[in-house]
C-alpha cells in the first residue's frame, strides 16, 4: 500500500520542514485547517518524500478503537486476530494518518495516548501484546478547527501530545499554479477564476458557512476546459455546492455574471 | 444488475449534459430536489444512456458504512468478505447512487471522502485493501433541501467534494407530456388535471408541507383512465396522501369539485 | 399462509372498489383510521376476495428493515439467507400489509421506496439481488392519524408514494349488523348497546383519549350473550379498558346505569 | 410447568366469574391494581382452577419480542428455533401471563395484537409460521395504574383489545383471614396488625408513595410469630421498606408505638 | 466459593438476629446504609455464621438479567447453558448478595420478583426451566439511600418485596475496637484518630459529599502503624480521597494539624 | 511485559515513599493531577523500582468491564476464556494502572470494588471463579480533577476505597533538570525555555484551558536542539497545541518574540 510517486504538493510555508523535523524527532503531528485546503494531499506528499508507507483512516462517529487496532475474526472455526490500520503501521513502520480525528469516538483518541508520549507503544489488550513503535513510525492527525463544538473537540490531554501546524488556503500566486496544473486551463482563464474565487470568498461568514475551496476551483476549471459553458460550470461547481438558499445562490450568480459577462 | 432499456426521462434543462461532463471528468455529482420530482428516474435514465450498471442505495438512519462497503459473513465455518453495493461499483465500474444521502449516518458520508477527491480510492480497512476506482466509476448522491435540519445536513466538508445540480418539478408543458405518457389519459383530461395540480400547488406552505408531486398526478391519471370516478380518484391520489387535517382536505376537495363539477 | 375463507367485512363506502383499482393499477395503498375500526379485517377480506396470500407485519419501534427483507442465519456452519415477509411477498406475489407503519423505524419506510415508485423492485443489498415485484404484488400500509406526533410521522417523501383512504367507525345501521353477527345478541339488546356506545362516544375528547371501538362493543355483546350481567359486562368491556381515572369511570358507569337501569 | 394445587386465593368480588367468562369467550384480560394486592396470586389460582398450564413473564425495559416468541439458537452448528413462553402457550394451550406489561418495550405490546383480536394468531416472522391459538389459550396482562407516566403507558390501540378488571387491597375482614392463614398469627394479634395497617395506610399520599401492602403485613406477622419483638418486626417489615426519609420513618414508628405500647 | 472463616464483624444493634429471622422465615432482606459502613462485611459474616455459600454481585449500569441468570455459550459448536450467580445460588442454595442494587438496570430488579414473593421461584425463560428455591436460599440486596435520584431508585413494587434494615457508622466505642483490630494501632493513637474522624464528620454536608468512612480510618491507621508520618498519612487517607477542592482540603488539613500538632 | 529499566523520574515530594507504603500495606492508590505532569511516568518508574510487571489500561467511554476482566473467544469451535489486563495482574501479581479512570463506564469502576476493600478478590461471574489477589498485586488509578463534571466523576463509594495523592507540575529547578535530560538542550537555552513556560502559564485560565505541560516543553526543546528555528519550534510545540483562537495565539507569539527576540 506504498504511494510510489510523490503526489504534487505546492508548499505554502515551512510545513515540509516541520513535518520532517517531527518525523526525525519521533513527535506526533496535528494538522489544522479548513475543508479542501490540501491536508490529505500534504500528508500523501510527505509520505512519498520520506519513502514511507501510508495508512489513511477517515474518522467518524462510529469508528471504534477496534477499527484502528484490529479484531478477532472467525477463520476455520478459530477466532484469528487481524491487525487494523494503526497496528499495521506500528508493526511495520510508516505513517498513520487519522483524518478528521475530532469526529472519532473517545476510545479512538485514548488509543493514541501511549503512542504519543515517550513510551511510543501500542498495548493490544485483547491479544496481550505490547507493540513498540519502530523509529520510522509517525502518527499524523488532522481536524478542521471551524467545526469544533462542545460535544466534539479534542481534549487538552490529547492535544498536548502533538506538535501542531495550521494550514490555510494557498495565497493567489500558488493557487493559480495549482489550478493551471490540475485543470489544464490556460493562464488567463485561470487568473479570472482565481479572482472570482477571492471575490466569492469575501462573502463567507455572512450567508456562507465556508468559502470556495481550492478543490472546487479545480472542479470548475476542469468543466470549463472540457467545454462546458463558463456560467453553467460556475453554477455547478461554485454555487450549488455552497448553498441551498435561493437568495444566496442568486447573489453568487450575480457576482459571477458580473465577472464573466451575462 | 444492468438497467438495459433507458427509462423514459423528459429533460428540463441541461441536466443530461452536466451529468455527462461530470462522468467524463470523473467528478462526483450531487442532485438536489423535492419529493417525486424525478431524481431517481433521471439517474436510471443516465445510467442506461451511458451504458453503465447502476447500484442504488436508499439511505436511512440505520444504514452503516458496512452496508455500503461490505462485511464478513460466515461460510463453511470461515468468515468470508462480501462486497457491499459501493464496493461492487468501485471494483467493477458503473454508477453508485446514494438516494437521500442526508438520512445516512456520519460514517456513510465519511466513507465517500477518499472516493470524492483526487485520490478516487476506497480503503477497506477490514480487509486491508485499497481499491482504485476505474475510469467508468461515478458516484451520485441526492437529497431534498426542504427537509434538512440541524441534526441532518451535509457538512461543508462533504458537499464541497461534489459538483451539484438542482432539479424541480417540470414546467407545465413537460409535465403534460409525462402525464399523458405514463397514465394513458387523453390530452384534454390530462390538461385539466395539470391545471388542477397547479391550483393545488399554490396552497403549499399554508397548510401543506409539500405540493402535489408529478408522481401523484400520474397515479390520479391512471385511476381515472382505469374507470374510477374523477372525484374519488382525486381524493385518493391528490388529497388523502397530502394531509390528515380535515379542514385542509375539505379545502382541497372544494377546489377539486370547483374544477371538475360536484 | 393463504387466508382461504374471506372474513366477513361490511363495506362502509367505496373502499372495496378503490382497493381493487389500486391492485389492478399496481399502486400501493395507505389506510388511515382509528383503533378497532376494522382496518386489519378489511385487508384480510380483500386478500381473500382477490385470492391473494397475505403477509401481515405489525410494526413497532424495534422492527428493522432486516425483519422485513430477511437475514443470514447459520445452518450447518454456513450463513444461509432467509427471506423476510416482505421479500416473500415480492418473490411469490400477494399482499404485504404493514400495520401501524408509523411505529416502524426509518429504515423500514425507506426499504419500501423502490417498491412504491415506477420501479417496483426490492434491492437486497446483502445478497446483491434486485427482485422485480410480480403483477399480483401489492403493498398496503396503515396508521392511526390520531397518534401521530413530531417524532413519529410519515415523511411526505414516503406518503406521496401511496394513494390513500380513510376509514372510520361504521354508521349505526352497519355497526348493528356487525354486532349481531359477531356476538349473537338479539336485535333489541344489540340496538340498546349501539345506542349506549354512541352516548359514550360523545364523551370522547373531554376525558377520554379514544371512544368505544366496534371491537369492544362486540366483546361486551359476547359477555352479555354468555350470561354475564349487563352492568358487569359493560364495566369490563366498555369502562375499564377506556380509563384508569376514577371520576371518568364513575361518569361512564352512570350513563350505563341510566340506560340499562341500576 | 403445570401449577398442580390451586394456590389459596380469597375472592373480593366477581373477579373469578369474570375471569371464567373471559376464558370461555376467548377474550384477553387486563388486570389493574397496586403493588402486592394479589394479582399474581389470583392468576395462579385461576390457572389451577381451570386446569391450565401457566407461563408467567415478568416484563421489563429490556424484554424484547424475541424473549416472548422465541429465537434461533446454535445447536451442533445449526441455528435451531426455540419457542419463547408466549409461543409455548399458543402452541400447547394454557395461560400466558404478562406481569407489569407497561414496563415492556413497544415491540412486546405489538406482538400481542394479532392474538388479541378476532384472528387469535401468532405470526412468527422469523420462521414463517402462523400459529393459530387453540380454544384453551388465554392471554392475561397486568399493570399498576399508579405508576403510569408519559413514556410508559398502554396505547389505546392496545388497551382496547382487552376486557379489564381492577383489583384493590382486600377489605379488612378478608385481609384478616389472609393474614391469619399465611402467618399463623393468633386472631387477636392479627386483628391488631390489620388495625395498625389501616392507620398507616391513611398516611399514604402525604409522605408515602404507596401504603403497606398485604404482602408486607404477612411478612410482619411471620416475624412476630417466629418470636421477633413486635416493634422490631414492624420496623423491619412495615417502616424501612416504605421510606428512606428519617422524619417519615419516625412518624410511622410513633404510630406503631402508640398502638403496641413503647 | 464458600467463605470458610467468618470474617470479623462487630454488631451495632440487633442486625444479626434480624438477619437470622429473615433467613429462617425465607424473607428477602434489603440493607440500607452509607459507603464503607460495613454492609458487605456484615453479609460475609452472616453467610459464614449460617454456614452458607455466598454469591456476591456488584451491580452497575450495564449489568443485565443474563449476567445474573446465565446465558448460552458456544462449546464444541453447541450453545450450552451456563448458570449465572443468582441461578447458582437458587440451584444449590446459599446467599446471593446484590450489592448496590439501585445501580442495576430494570430487568435485573424484575428478575428478582418471582424469587421475592410467596412463589420463591426463578423462571429461566431461555431454557424453559422453573427453578424452585431451596429452603436455605436467601436473597440480600443493598443500596446507599444517600445516592438515590429520580432515574435511579427502587420502585415500591420492588421494595415492598423485602424486609429492610438500615446500617450506619458504628458508635465511637465500637469504631475504636474495629480500628485497633484492623490497623494494629495502640489504643491511645487510635482514640486520637477516632476523635479526629468525628471532628471531620461534622464538616459533612457543607463542602463534603460524604464523611470519613470507617474504612478510610483503618487505611490511615495502617499507614501510621507502618511508620508513615501522621500528617502525611492523614492527608493521603482522610483528605485527598474526600475532595479535589483546594479550600476544602486546606480546611481539613488545618483541623488535622490542630489535632496532631503542625 | 515487564518494564526492565526503571524509567527516569524526578520526585517532587514524598510520592515515592507514599507509593511504597501503599504497596506494602496493600492499599489501592489514586493519582490526581493535570495533563502531562508525569503521572504515567511515575507509575512506570515505581513499577520498575518495585520489580513488578505493569499492566496499563487507558480508560475511555467505551471501555467495558469485560475489557478489563476478560471474555470468551472462539477457538476451535469452543468458547475459551481469555484474561483481560486486570485479571492478568490479579492472577500473576504486579501493578495494574487504570489511566484516566473517570472516563470509564460505571461497570468498570464497580469491578474494582471487591479488589479495593479488605476482600481483595476479583469475582469473575462469567467463569464462576473468585480470584484472590496475591500480596504483590496493587491497583493504581489516575484522573485529572480539572476535567471532572456532572456526568463524569468518581462516586464517593469508589473514591473512599483508595488512598490518594495529588501530583502537579514540577517546580522550576526540577523541570529544568528534566528538560535538559530529555531534550539535550544546553542549560542556558533550557533555562530560557523554562522562564518562557512560566510566563505562558500565567496566561492560563483567561483564554487557555490548560497551561504548557512539561511534555510540550520537552518537545520544543527537542525541535530546537535538532536545529529548527526557535520561533518556529515554539509556535509548533507551545502555541498551536494550546489554542485554535487567532487572538490567543497572537498573544502567545508576542510573549515568545519578546523573550527570544523577533
Amino acid at each position: 500500500m506504498l504511494d510510489v510517486a510523490a503526489p504534487y504538493y505546492e508548499p505554502v510555508g515551512h510545513e515540509c520542514e516541520l513535518f520532517e523535523y517531527a518525523f526525525h524527532q519521533k513527535l506526533p503531528l496535528l494538522l489544522k485547517g479548513p475543508t479542501g485546503c490540501g491536508k490529505t494531499r500534504f500528508v500523501s506528499h510527505m509520505a512519498a518524500r520520506l519513502g514511507l508507507p501510508l495508512q489513511t483512516v477517515a474518522c467518524h462517529d462510529d469508528l471504534t478503537a477496534s477499527d484502528l487496532t484490529g479484531r478477532f475474526l472467525l477463520q476455520g472455526g478459530e477466532t484469528v486476530w487481524t491487525d487494523g490500520p494503526l497496528t499495521r503501521a506500528v508493526r511495520n513502520g510508516g505513517l498513520c494518518y487519522l483524518d478528521e480525528v475530532v469526529e472519532a469516538r473517545k476510545d479512538v483518541t485514548v488509543v493514541m495516548h501511549p503512542l504519543t508520549d515517550d513510551r511510543r507503544v501500542l498495548p493490544l489488550d485483547r491479544t496481550g501484546e505490547l507493540l513498540e513503535a519502530p523509529d520510522d513510525f509517525m502518527l499524523v492527525a488532522s481536524y478542521n478547527p471551524g467545526y469544533q463544538h462542545v460535544l466534539k473537540s479534542l481534549k487538552p490531554s490529547t492535544r498536548q501530545r502533538f506538535i501542531a501546524l495550521e494550514l490555510g488556503f494557498p495565497p493567489p500566486e500558488q493557487e493559480l499554479k495549482i489550478l493551471i496544473r490540475e485543470s489544464g486551463l490556460p493562464r488567463e482563464k485561470a487568473t479570472a477564476l482565481i479572482n472570482l474565487a477571492n471575490r466569492l470568498r469575501e462573502l463567507k461568514g455572512q450567508d456562507l458557512e465556508e468559502g470556495v475551496s481550492t478543490r472546487l476551483l479545480v472542479y470548475c476549471g476542469r468543466l470549463i476546459q472540457a467545454g462546458m459553458p463558463i456560467l453553467q460550470s460556475a453554477r455547478a461547481a461554485l454555487v450549488e455546492p455552497l448553498s441551498d438558499d435561493e437568495d444566496v445562490r442568486d447573489g453568487l450568480m450575480e457576482t459571477i455574471s458580473a465577472t464573466f459577462g451575462g
